[in-house]
C-alpha cells in the first residue's frame, strides 16, 4: 500500500523538526516536501543537524512545491502568513494547520484579537477545531483542521469536561499557565537569547494574550454561556513543557474528589491522556518528548474549591504530536501510529 | 568603633553561606563564629570553595562556640532544632532567626502546622515578625527577630498595604508562587538532584504548604479578620528567584489602577521595594543576587480583578538579606549596609 | 512467535528507565521482571512517572526473580555488586551488563582500578566486550557482553580506528570530555544537586578516572602495543551529553584529511555513526535522546596536528542504547530494533 | 575630593552593564555618560530591568557626549567599530578599551585576524595590553589600556609564569576552554537561543578563534621565541564562567608540583588570584560574580605532563571587573575599590 505523501510547510521551525522527527518513523506517512522560505536550498540537516544523513528533501520555498504528489499538508507557518498560502492548496489535499489562523470560529474574534479581517472566511468555515480527544468524530471528516494552541490543550483538556458536566462556576477559573522557551519559535529575539531566559522567570501577556481568545470559545462552547477566564501565561528557563495550575470553584453539591472523578471517566479510555491518583502531582519532565499529558485535582484549603494541575509537551501534544494525531484520524489510520513515544527523562 | 562580633549557626547551608558573603564585606560587622554540626572541623572553604584565601573562623558544633565574645546570633538551623538552641543563647545577645520557629505568633498555629507543641514559649512570645518594611519600628527594639519565609515575603509584601487600606476582598486571594530550588536547602536528597530538577517544572506542597500559616497570619491582621488564602508553590529549574502571581478582586469602587497607586505611595520611601509603572513585568532574573524587590499591578481582562507581580531574590529578601537588613536595624545602623549589592544579570 | 523475556535488574536508576522506556517499543522483546533492591513493592511509575499506564510489572528484589521465564538480563546494577549477582544467573540466559565490572579482561587491571580481586573470573573470561560497530561478530556468539562505558564510547570510536590504521602517534593522545549530569546516576549526593551542578562547570577525577583503564585496554589493543592516553572528564550542566574534543598528532605523511576520510570509510555503512563533513561541529543536542554518535575532525593550527570531535547521548549510546543494540545483535534481530529513535532537539 | 566621571560607551551589552553595576557602588567613580547607539533615548533601566529605581543618565549616542566633563571612558564597543570613535576622544581622558582593537601590538597580526587594517595605529602604538597582575606597572602609566580577552585571560594567567620560568615545553601546550554564553553578547542571533544553547555543548572556531593570536602574542613574549598553542574554545549551556583545561609537558627536572609551587610563588600577594592547593578542582561557580580566579595544578597519569585548570567569571575578570581594576591602577585608586564582591553561590 503506497504511504501518504506529506507536505511539511514552515520545516525550519521547532513545530516542522517536530513533525519531521516523527514522520520519518512513520509507518504510513512519508515526507515528500518540505519548505522553508528563508532557508530554501539548504538540506534539513543544515537547518536542523540531528537529520545528518537521514533522506530527507531539500528546503524550497511554498512557490516551488508540486503539489500533485502530496496527500496531506503540515502547515507549520507563522500566524497570518497561513490563510494565504492555504487558499491555493488543491482541496482533494487534507491539511493540519498549526498556526493560529483557522482556530477561532467567529471572524469578529479573529479580528480582534488579530487586529485584521481574515482573509480565507470559506475555508475558516470548514475548518474543525481539533483537540483530538473533543473532536475525534468531525476530525475523521474534516478536510482542513485547525491544530489548538499549546497553552489552550493544557488549558482546555481538564477544564472543558468540569464545565460540560456543570460541576465548576464558569464565573470562576483561573489559569495560570507557565511555558518552555521552545514555544516562542526560532526566530531570533533578544528576549529569547540564553542569556536573557535561563536562570530566570516571568509572566508575559499579562492580561492580553491571544490564546485567551481560543480559551473563551472553547469554555463558552462547553458551559453553554459566555465565559471569560482569568490566564496568565509565563516563560520558564526550560525547552518544553507547560503546567496549567487552575484555580476553579466547585459548584454546590460538587467537591474535589468529584472533580477527579468526571475527569477520569471522560478520559478512561484515551491514551495519551493519564489522569493521576487524586492528589498527585504531575511534572512537566515527565510527558517531555511525548504526546501524552498528566492531570490531576486538589483540594483546596478553602472548601468547595480545588486546584487542577495539566502538563503537556507544548512541541508535541501541543503542536505537531496533536498534529499527527489529527492526521492518522483524518486517514482512518490508528491514531497513536508514530506519536506513541514515551517521555524521555531525564 | 569596634565591630558587631557576629555568630552564624548553621553556616553550612546556603542562607549560611549568603550571610558570611555579605558580612565579609560590611563595614560595621565581623564574623567571629561559624558553626555545622555535620561539618564541625572543616574550614568554611572547604564547605564553600568560594570563601578560598577569605580569612573566616573554622566551622564548629554549636557547643563549642563561646558565647561571651558574640553580639550577634544569625541562626540558620533547620526548622524545629531552633527552639532548643536558641533557649541557650545568653539574653543580652541579639539573634536574628532564619527559620520557621518563631515566626507564629499563635502556639495553636504553630503545633497544628508543625505537629508538635512549641519548646521556647517565652521567647516565641518576644520575637517581632520581621518583614523589615512593615515592621521597622519593632524590630529595632527586638531582641530576637523572626526572619519571614521566602514565598510569605514575596506574598505579603504587595497583599497586605492592600488588604489595610481595604482595597481588595480578602475571600478572593490566589498566590500562585514559583521558586527557585536553592529554597530547598542543600541536604541530598533525590528529588532535588540536577537530573530531577532542570528541564522540567512542578507543583508541591499542593493544599497544605506550612507558608500558609504564615499568609493566614499577615492577611489576618492587615484585613482585621480571619483571612485564608489560596496558595500554590512550585519548583522551577533555576537556583534563584521566587515569583508570586496573585489574582484579587478589587472592592467596589477601587481599580487596578488604585491598587498600584496604594503600593506605589506605601513604598514610596523605601530602598528595596520598587513598584514598576503599571503594568510592566517583573523578572526574577532582574532581583537575582541581591536584596532588591520588584512588584507591579496589571489590569486582568474581567472587570474589577487585578493581577500583582512580585519578585524576589529567595536567598536574600526571602532570608539572609533581610536577616541582616533587620540586623542593621536592631543595631541603629543604616538598613543598606552591607545589603546594597546590586542585581547581577544575566 | 513468542517475543524474548527480558529481566532489568536495578531498573530504578537512569539506564534503566531507559531500558524500559525503549522495550515498551520494542517489537520482540517483552518486560518480564524488573528489579530495585531498595525500591521493591513500588510500582515502575512510582519510581518513573512517565511510565504511568503502562502495563508493567512491580519492582521487586531480584531475589524475587524467578528465572525459569527470562531469556536475556540487563544488568544496570552499580559497579562491584553485579559480580556476585550475575553468578547466579542461569548459563542458558544471556546477559548485557551495564556496570564496568566484566569491562576489563586482565584481572590485574580490574584489581589495580578498582582496589579488589575480581570476584567473577569465569564470567569475566567469557565477557564480550562490547562496542557493538567494532565488535559484532563476537556480540552475536556472547552470552555475556560487557556493555562499554560512556566516556570510554566516545573516546573510542574516533580514535580506535586511527590507531588501528597507525595514522596517529599513540603516545600523544589528549582526551578533554565533557559528560551531562545523568552519567552520575540517580544517588542523592550532596555534588549533583541542581544548585551545586547548574550554571557552572569543573573537572573531576583529573589524573585518575576509572574509565582510563577502559581506553588503555582499547587503544592498546588497537596499537599493538601499550598506549596511555590523558584523558579529563568534565561535568556539564545538562542532562544528557558527552562531548569528547580529542587532540592528536599525525604520523608523518598522514593529514588531517586522511584522518577524517579514515574515518568516514570505516564508518560508511553503520547506522548509528555518522561522521560529518570535514570542518563540521557536531552537537551534543543533535543526538539528544537517541543512539546516533556524531563525529568529526578539524585540521589544528600546528602542521601535523588534528582534532577529533565525537558526541552521543551518554545514557544511550553511552550506556542502555548500546546495550539493546548488543542485545539485537545476540539474539539475531536487526539491530537498530527500538534503538532508532531520532535525537529530540531542542 | 571629587568623584571621576566616567562615560560607559556600548553600555545596552552585558559587559557595558557589569560595569554600571559596579560602577553605581565605587567610592571614587560616577556614571556621568552611557551610550548605546541602537537604544538612545532609552533610560538604563529600560535596556536592563535591574537599574530600575537607580540615578542614571538616559543613553545617549556617542556623538551626544560632551567630553568635556569625562575623566575615564570604558569602551565596550563591538570589534572594530572602536578605531574609529577612540580616534576622537581628547587626549587627556583615560580610556580602558573591552574590545579586542587594541591588544594586538603587531599591526601585521591585526590585519591578518581581522581581515583589514588597523585604523588608528598610533593609539595602537600607546595601548597597554592589562592583565593586571601582569602588566599593573604599564597600566598605572597607561592612557589607553586593552583590556584582554576573557578566554586569553583564563589562558594566560596559569601559563605565562610557567613560560617565563622555563618550566614547560612552549610547543606542548594544549588549551582546551570552555565559556558561558554571555561570552557572545546581546545580540539576537538564533544559534544562541535559549533553545539552541541549553542542554547541550559544542565547539567552535576550532582551528581559528581570534583570541588564538592574543595568546599567541603573550605566549612568544614570556617563552622569548615564537609560541603556538593548540586552542579549543566551547560553549557550555550556562550564563557565565569560563574553564580552561590546559595540557602541557613538563621540562626535564620539572615535576608538576614545581609547577604548582611557581604559580603559587607568582600570585602570593595577589588579592584576585587565588592558586589553590596542588591537585584541588576549581569550579566556574565558586568565582560566579567576582572578579576572582581560581587556578590548581595536577599531575597527569603520564609521567612529565601537568594539566593546569583555571576558572574565571568571563564577563568580571574576564571583561568588566579587569577593566575597572585597570582603571583603579591608572588612577592610583586601590585595585579592588569596587571590585571585590564575593562570588554569588548558588
Amino acid at each position: 500500500m503506497d504511504k501518504i505523501a506529506v507536505a511539511i510547510l514552515g520545516a525550519s521551525g521547532y513545530t516542522g523538526a517536530e513533525l519531521v522527527r516523527m514522520l520519518l518513523r512513520h509507518p504510513r506517512m512519508h515526507i515528500k516536501a518540505l519548505t522553508a522560505d528563508r532557508k530554501a536550498g539548504s538540506t534539513m540537516a543544515e537547518a536542523f543537524p540531528q537529520f545528518y544523513g537521514f533522506d530527507l528533501p531539500r528546503l524550497v520555498t511554498i512557490a516551488e512545491v508540486d503539489w500533485r504528489g502530496i496527500d496531506l499538508v503540515f502547515c507549520a507557518l507563522p500566524h497570518a502568513t497561513t490563510q494565504a498560502v492555504l487558499k491555493d492548496v488543491p482541496a482533494r489535499i487534507k491539511i493540519v494547520d498549526l498556526s493560529a489562523d483557522f482556530r477561532l470560529a467567529d471572524p469578529a474574534a479573529y479580528e480582534k484579537w488579530y487586529g485584521h479581517p481574515h482573509a480565507a472566511l470559506d475555508l475558516q468555515r470548514e475548518a474543525v477545531y481539533g483537540i483530538t480527544e473533543f473532536a475525534r468524530d468531525k476530525v475523521a471528516k474534516a478536510r482542513l483542521v485547525a491544530n489548538p494552541g499549546c497553552y489552550t490543550t493544557a488549558g482546555q483538556l481538564p477544564v472543558i469536561p468540569l464545565l460540560e458536566a456543570g460541576a465548576i462556576d464558569p464565573d470562576r477559573i483561573v489559569i495560570d499557565a507557565k511555558s518552555g522557551v521552545s514555544g516562542a519559535g526560532r526566530a531570533a529575539k533578544e528576549a529569547n537569547l540564553f542569556t536573557e531566559v535561563s536562570e530566570g522567570f516571568h509572566a508575559y501577556g499579562v492580561g492580553h494574550h491571544r490564546h485567551m481568545a481560543e480559551l473563551d470559545q472553547g469554555f463558552s462552547a462547553a458551559a453553554g454561556r459566555p465565559v471569560v477566564a482569568s490566564f496568565t501565561p509565563h516563560l520558564l528557563p526550560q525547552n518544553r513543557g507547560i503546567e496549567a495550575t487552575i484555580y476553579v470553584d466547585c459548584v454546590a453539591g460538587k467537591t474535589p474528589r468529584d472533580l477527579h472523578d468526571i475527569l477520569a471517566a471522560r478520559f478512561a479510555g484515551e491514551e495519551f491522556v493519564k489522569v493521576l491518583p487524586f492528589g498527585t502531582v504531575p511534572h512537566t519532565r515527565h510527558v517531555r518528548g511525548s504526546n501524552y499529558v498528566h492531570m490531576s485535582v486538589f483540594a483546596d484549603r478553602q472548601p468547595g474549591r480545588a486546584i487542577l494541575l495539566c502538563v503537556i509537551d507544548n512541541l508535541i501534544k501541543g503542536a505537531s504530536g496533536q498534529a499527527l494525531q489529527n492526521a492518522n484520524v483524518m486517514f482512518g489510520l490508528p491514531e497513536t501510529m508514530g506519536v506513541d513515544q514515551i517521555a524521555l527523562f531525564p
